[in-house]
C-alpha cells in the first residue's frame, strides 16, 4: 500500500477565478476530484490525503464525502507547500498500516492527467532513491538572465527538464529531512527535491507527460477538457 | 520599415497530422496566414518574407497570394533554421530601401500571437543590443539532469527564462555572424542568439507572453482556437 498527498493550497487568482483552480469544473466534477479519481484507481494506492486551504476544508469534506469513499481524507493545509505535506503526513500516521516506511506521492491537486504508469515508476523507483520527481524534458529553449535584461548563458537544452508532480518519498525520509531545517532554511528552499538533494540524497527522474499538465491558465482548462475527453473515448 | 523572416519548415510530425503545423487550420484560416496577418498589422512592418520548405512551396505562394497582399514573399527554406534565414535574407537584399543596417524580426510560422507591443520592444531593442529574444520567466521548475536519471543541479528558478520568438537583428550582423562559421559550428548551433553570444554579442530580453505559444501538439490548436476568439472579441 501507498498513500498520495494532493497539495490543494492555491487561490486561483492566475485563473481569474474567485475559487481556487482546483474547485473548477473539469467535464462536470471539479478538478480536484479527477485528480483523486485518477489516483483511486491505480491497485496499490490505500488512502488518498487532501491538504486543503483551511477556508475551504469544509466544503472540500463534504465534496470528497459526496464524491470518493472512505479511502479519500481531508486536513487543512499549512503556511506552505511543504508545512502542507508535513501536515498530510501527521494525518496519514493515525491510519493503520502506516510506518516510517510507507511511500507517500505528493501531487498537485490541479494535475489531473497523472497516470497508472506514472505511479508505477514512483514507486518502482523507491527501489533505489529516496525521492523521485516526475519530469519532462524542457520543450522550449531555456536561457538564463540574472538581470532579466540580457542573457547570461545558454545551457545545453538537452540537460534541462521541467519538473512535474508527483514527488515520491518514504514518510519518515521527509520528516528526518524537514525537522531538521531552519525557519529560513523553510522559507528558502520550497522545492522538496532540493531539500533531499541538499541532505546529500539523490533526486531520482522518472518520466512525465506532455499531458500532465499544471492548470494554471484559463486556457489550460479548454486543453484539459480536450484532454479529459480523450481519456474517456479511450477507456 | 522593418522585416519579417517567418520560418516555417515544420513538418507537423508531433502534431500527429499529415500536414505541417503551419498549415493546419485556425478558425477559417491556415496558422501560418493567421501569424503574417498579426506582423502586417503593426505599422513598421514593410516586408514579410515567408521561408518555407520546398515541397510547400507552390501551396504556400497560392495561399499567401489569395489571402495577404503585395507585402508577402514566398521563399524556399534552407537545410536548417539558420540556412532558411539566410535565404530569407538573400531575398530581403532585393527589396527596394533593404541595407545590411535593415531591421529583421525572425518568427515562428507556428506562433501566431505575437503582439503589436512585443514588435514595438523588439524593434527598440535594437537601439541597445545586436540581437533580442522574446522570452518569458519559466512557469515550472527547471532541474538540470546529464544522464536523464538523476538530478545534477537545481537552477534558481527566477533566473530561468523559456525563449520564444521574435528574435531580432540588422541583417548585416547576422551575415557577419553566420558566414563565419564552419560547417560544423552550423549543425552544432542551431540557437541564433547564442551564435551572437559566441561572437560576443550581448542578446536583450525583450518579454514575451504566456499566450505567445508555438503550436506543438494537438491541445495546443485548442488552446489557439481560444485566444483567438479571445482576441476577436477584443478587437
Amino acid at each position: 500500500m501507498v498513500i498520495v498527498g494532493i497539495v490543494a493550497g492555491g487561490t486561483g487568482s492566475r485563473m481569474g477565478a474567485d475559487r481556487p483552480k482546483q474547485m473548477l469544473d473539469l467535464c462536470g466534477k471539479p478538478v480536484l476530484i479527477r485528480t483523486a479519481q485518477a489516483f483511486l484507481r491505480h491497485s496499490q494506492v490505500g488512502h488518498i490525503i487532501i491538504g486543503i486551504h483551511p477556508d475551504w476544508y469544509d466544503e472540500v469534506k463534504a465534496l470528497t464525502e459526496k464524491e470518493l469513499d472512505s479511502r479519500v481524507s481531508v486536513t487543512p493545509g499549512g503556511s506552505d507547500r511543504n508545512d502542507t505535506v508535513m501536515n498530510i503526513i501527521n494525518y496519514a500516521k493515525s491510519i493503520d498500516g502506516v510506518s516510517d516506511d510507507t511511500i507517500i506521492l505528493t501531487h498537485d491537486a490541479v494535475r489531473p492527467f497523472v497516470t497508472d504508469r506514472m505511479i508505477d515508476d514512483s514507486i518502482a523507483a523507491m527501489d533505489n532513491y529516496a525521492i523521485c520527481t516526475a519530469a519532462v524534458p524542457a520543450t522550449d529553449t531555456i536561457v538564463v538572465s540574472e538581470n532579466g535584461q540580457t542573457v547570461c548563458d545558454f545551457p545545453l537544452r538537452s540537460t534541462m527538464y521541467q519538473v512535474q508532480t508527483p514527488q515520491t518519498f518514504r514518510i519518515g525520509d521527509f520528516v528526518g529531512v524537514y525537522s531538521g531545517l531552519t525557519e529560513k532554511e523553510k522559507s528558502e528552499i520550497t522545492d522538496v527535491c532540493k531539500l533531499f538533494y541538499r541532505k546529500g540524497h539523490e533526486v531520482g527522474l522518472i518520466m512525465g507527460d506532455q499531458k500532465n499538465i499544471k492548470l494554471t491558465y484559463p486556457a489550460d482548462l479548454t486543453a484539459a477538457r480536450t484532454f479529459f475527453e480523450e481519456q474517456e473515448e479511450n477507456q
